[in-house]
């Protein structure tokens, strides 16, 4: 069986390279896509179309181009991994996790648990909850490996 | 023109109160929904189908009961707002924010300047983005009684 | 709020009209859809179109006639709530949830503690799980009153 | 022309061996797809995140870990073949019928003759009813070869 | 309960005011629509928009002026009685009852014995096959009143 | 039979205005819809979100602001009317007619016969070319009134 | 640019080989599918799951398992080609036309010029009427080698 | 990542040439579609089936044959360019950018400052505006590149 799993959230940790090491250790099938996790090469998308002096439009536009990527790549995923550190807002997390539920498709949330709470909706509509990259692994490796 | 309007997001001030009574005093067809708001019998709202020692599960349950109604209640409003208010995580008005995106619904995003930054992936797939509950207001206005 | 709810399953008890007459107790405005539950006309409901030798084809055209109320009620409820009791295979109970569960509709079921293994599946995609008639009562009402 | 056939139900028999060795006896080019069907690892999937002291939750977690599998799975099959033995409740092969049969997927039906009332609203959905896997194999053998 | 029953197929003979007069004897709460069914305005409908000299555009235009209503009708029922008559092609009833099949939408089919082999294709997606208009009055009649 | 029918396009004539007039003389159950179509009014839309500089926000915005409205009503229309003048670039009338396309959502097109080449395309798609708004109302007398 | 086209109706005269034989001849990358053609194998296709007395169920069970071919191919396919010759009732193709009409799939019709009145409202939803399948490959080539 | 990409609009400079080359340059893994950019080819698309007299039925014709092409295209690509020029009226450009919208694929426009007012609309539906090919290739290699 074959999968391809969008990584969502934060972008501070290495939790992304965690969960592709581990299923690469378990030679699985699994194509991982994500947003662009550069954080300054991010911010700086729209950069490209023309300055603005504004926060908000800049912003905007940025948001607006990495859409451009996220939108297909969640679009065509069978399973997202949505991960909530312990810093930041991150909205766009709670927004994929939401998009993923109105489109049916199924995720995994990835997070402490002093934030269970305030992720509760989140929760609810997830398919798992993991509080390690490693757990992750071991359910994809369960997922697509076992027959 | 009638309209139904999904009210996302923070229950600590009275901005929902503000843009009813708003709409009101401009006679607009608009009907208003929304999660049930009381913070306390929402985090209890699955204690009717037994207690839970874990957290976790009973925030699940009572999440999960509560989505009985937002899911509802989003998936046939016409446009939704989402506000974020200067505290607490707000996971769930992003990820209502996200449901709506897939959706395709239209919505507007209600906050403060100061918080454009972490809000971009939202604000980039809202239709407005307003920073009052007046804004709104007049917003709900115009598209529902201009000919 | 208003809501349309199907009941779905086993039809030797009067949960149906327990459910019924609580919400009724509660002034909600919940309108409440079903299938044929006289057991014997359901099973004969593809009679008129001529008799069948092979009770095969007698069950096939009674279902199929059924079904014309089924999938109409079904795909145009708000939320569902699924009945296990415990005799009787009931598959069209479980039927009826995965089909709920494929169009994104909330369901809850409403079975005995001593079946939740085998419901498992079932159970995993509902919003809620109920033992009581009773539950489900307080749960719409909350669902439906609370504001 | 290429199918992808998921097989769903009963696991204690070999059905699924019988039919995936008469595809291949007939060279037919059908990728066979299924839920975990390792009775003890399938109960278990939940365990890796932790464990849980009631029954109800396991269930809930191991169910959901596999409905990551099973959901991703039927959506992306072309046909499924359901199947009910004369033994255990299979509450989970009858909802994985209701969800083909929303979406739309083809599914065929594999039970002895005996069970044919409690099936008959599982069956009237189906797009064949067979009573062995040499029979599902035939089928099977037609559509794809036959031109 | 309530049912909009589109009409479609035959109109030489009087089986839509025998359906429409059965069920309104039984106090049936359903809304019936269909096609214009004044042969020559129909055929006409597209002359309006002036004159073709060519069979074909002209009868493309008056299609497609139908269409408007047709494809509203359709795709807005929620049951549809698909009528062969023994003489014409009746191509546009195959078609709807496609249209429906496509759509998820249940329809009847109402002809006679010596037609279901040209008809197999249409029947097997259909709920159910009537030879008579009192069979699908008796039907509705089932349909929505028995509870 | 009742309709809902969205006028799009040209806002410089009075032809919405004829075809409600003769609809009303006809006493069709029809319901227009349309876009704001005071142009100052709309190119404004957005201004009360706070001033912009640069003539694409300010457009942008204003366009947002527009969309809540023509989005919701584009979508719940029955039927659209779409409009092309012999001024302007009417580019929002194009975008219009092929958001009904990909819905699937009839149109009709009323335009003059010396723009039938650059309209090719939005003609093929739609169901009905009128030159004057007076054949929309004798095509919609049809569609509603005939049967 | 490669096409998957679907050839749906007559089985009578050679049409299919011409326009497999036409294109191969212009090496354009298209997939051909269709129902089995085979007349006596396709009215056979449901013996092998049990004889039937009734003629009704005989031809019900063959359909439906022909349909478990055709409509997994009509649902993949990028163009059909609908075929109607001058024999039979051929309602199948007719059907299988209204089916392409609601899933938004492009269709060719292939029939002479003497039908086009029965068939009007079947070319009214089509993207184009051939009357050769010359004709037909000339289009296949023009949409899938032209730049 | 891989992208399909559907460039739309004027066929009258070399801008979909200087889209491919860029990206050529930068190795990304996209693979251009568009319509047939031939313009004599485009406007004789329908001639292989018959002369017609009338400009509108010719027209028709070929705009139809064309969109066997470019509905099969635009459904199945992940992006689309939609390009305006400062002549022609373009309805088609706008046409393709509405059917993008209504299907949710992202489109990013390009054209030059002096037409943004006439084109708000559409811009206010697509994720980027661009007014060189440069800016274009560069997006779409960040899009595709960045990680």
């Amino acid at each position: 069986m074959e999968l391809t799993v969008y990584l969502s959230g934060e972008i501070h940790t290495d939790w992304r390279q965690q969960i592709k090491e581990g299923c690469k250790a378990h030679n699985l099938s699994i194509e991982f896509t994500s947003a662009v996790t550069d954080h300054a090469a991010s911010d700086a998308a729209g950069d490209l179309l023309g300055a603005e002096e504004k926060n908000f439009w800049r912003d905007h536009k940025s948001a607006k181009v990495n859409a451009i990527r996220t939108k297909t790549l969640i679009e065509s995923c069978d399973v997202a991994v949505v991960r909530f550190g312990d810093k930041y807002k991150q909205w766009n997390a709670a927004f994929d996790a939401g998009y993923c539920a109105a489109l049916g498709t199924p995720y995994i949330t990835l997070h402490d648990e002093d934030i269970i709470h305030p992720l509760k909706e989140v929760d609810a509509a997830a398919l798992a909850w993991a509080t390690t990259p490693e757990q992750v692994v071991e359910m994809l490796n369960y997922v697509v490996s076992k027959a």
